[in-house]
């Protein structure tokens, strides 16, 4: 076979991605089963940058930043716990690197009041969470997250449906900023994720605010307890009462944990043969089947390492960020 | 004479002093005799830290920043013509400075929206300069001058009448940041500034942007054209006609430049024994040995000692707002 030297090789190119979670507390099974497993499906194929958004719990917690702290290990604990591997990516904590805020600075300058204040989740959560939340720093939360991204030059975001119009102004400012002074900033593309709904143990969708989560760092018994605490189909009150799978939140979970039983429950809850008690108890051996392995990777973190892991991403993080706020200042004749 | 051991001695305690100043072009005589003569007098006696605000330019200026890097260096430049010392004061540029940023970031969180939007500049500027003007940025330049004085932790800042509701903000912002997370960062005092008025030679106030100024950095020839170019009395419209002096610019750099004739001057030009060419003749004379020395230093300075005194006030700088910034972090909890 003759070999064309001249054709071109097609390497697929590698993404850059970045994403964030803010330190408020423990992640869930719904955490698990979305963000996380996405984050280290993109760490096989991708350039990963994974960010513990410290200074964005402040734009909502101001008042009470006494659990920060123990917050940033205990996600990178629940992060590592999942499979995140930090040769793979880079994790970090978002206030151990200053050049995020330098250009958080710069880009102020050139960033119409206007859009910011346009941006829907900013009077979203002005009406639900009063008048008091609105800080300088929680109008300027879309900025912030566009100098997370544009810092280390993500080409790519994962993004939830609620979460567009914040790329969508951070992909307007860095157009503003490559027309004003030549194109320097990536616009981050976004890839939308579409993550199966977890609900929570009250039927609410699962949020650590409603209190209603199961954690990855939960054990077996808290987690069967909260199992056997749960809603189910309120219609369904004696045991061979038929149910409504679509309805139950313990089926959702079976549909997560349990896949090869769905259809034979399904089947079963709506003939009324098998029974709520009966059904919790078969979710709940499920789901700690399901989060032992991460439950186990947990237990055998050497919390100690944390402190090297983020001292090492952040060191790795500064060395891009160096190089982007230099261009950057360049750009605008500042040096 | 018996000597109380015990009895205190009354050192003075030095103050930390605080300014800084837009490169926005080469300073005039006005400049000299207010702020510069000031900067001078204070490094006498205190610390002082001038800062050359490369950063605050951009609140107005950011899509012309192409002058930014000559203005600073000229600016630097009319501080040593004028005799600040950079042995006695630190000398830096604020964007040398990346704690600036990073505090700027921190405190957004904890300032209402609504405490920057009644600060009287913010709307008397959109007047004046247009909707265009209203960046994020620029909302936030009350707090960027708090950063400037807070990262130095200065005690002392002079300030002009029009800029006290600046420092009352940032006054208000310490004492909600102490409140908040315990005593950290120091409330600047105002220290007012009375400089005399200098009136350009349009009879305006003598400004920049008016084009009406007598530089430090003119040659005598072009000082002497711009002042027998200067209006005077307009009612003095023949050489023995009675003028008034209290309305003319010329008569008010009498008083700047050539004190000792102040009262003759004042005289012959209310009896009308001064015609405006003659007083005008003396006047380019009296300014050009005013601003002799300061010329002559100007022009013994070897341009590229500039960056090395930059470099070096930087480095001093950051030293002190390393220690701000950790003991923020630390206040804060996020360390």
């Amino acid at each position: 076979m003759e070999v064309d030297a001249t054709a071109e090789t097609t390497v697929p190119r590698k993404r850059r991605i970045m994403s964030g979670m803010r330190p408020t507390g423990r992640l869930h099974i719904g955490h698990l089963v979305g963000a996380l497993t996405q984050y280290v499906e993109f760490a096989r194929t991708d350039e990963t940058f994974f960010e513990v958004a410290d200074l964005h719990a402040l734009t909502t917690a101001y008042e009470r930043t006494g659990e920060i702290r123990a917050n940033v290990r205990e996600l990178v604990l629940d992060w590592l716990a999942a499979g995140v591997d930090p040769e793979r990516s880079t994790l970090y904590v978002q206030s151990h690197v200053p050049q995020i805020s330098e250009l958080h600075l710069l880009l102020s300058m050139i960033v119409p009041l206007s859009w910011l204040q346009r941006v829907p989740t900013f009077k979203d959560q002005i009406e639900q969470l009063g008048g008091e939340i609105a800080t300088y720093g929680f109008l300027g939360y879309p900025l912030m997250q566009l100098c997370d991204i544009a810092i280390v030059r993500a080409d790519t975001v994962p993004v939830g449906k609620d979460q567009l119009s914040h790329l969508e102004f951070g992909r307007e400012v860095v157009r503003r900023f490559n027309h004003l002074y030549g194109s320097t900033l990536v616009e981050p593309q976004a890839t939308l994720s579409e993550f199966p709904d977890v609900d929570g143990t009250d039927g609410r969708k699962m949020h650590k605010s409603y209190g209603n989560t199961i954690d990855l760092a939960d054990d077996e018994e808290t987690t069967t307890k909260k199992v056997r605490a749960s809603v189910t189909d309120p219609l369904k009150i004696r045991r061979h009462d038929p149910g409504r799978p679509e309805i139950c939140p313990i089926f959702k979970l079976h549909e997560i944990v349990n896949a090869p039983r769905v259809p034979a429950i399904a089947a079963e809850c709506r003939s009324g043969a098998l029974g709520c008690v009966d059904c919790k108890t078969e979710c709940a051996e499920a789901v700690n089947i399901f989060l032992r392995p991460v439950r186990e990777r947990r237990a055998a973190i050497n919390p100690y390492t944390i402190d090297a892991i983020l001292a090492d991403g952040a060191d790795r993080v500064r060395t891009t960020a160096s190089e982007t706020i230099a261009d950057v200042k360049s750009a605008m004749k500042l040096v």
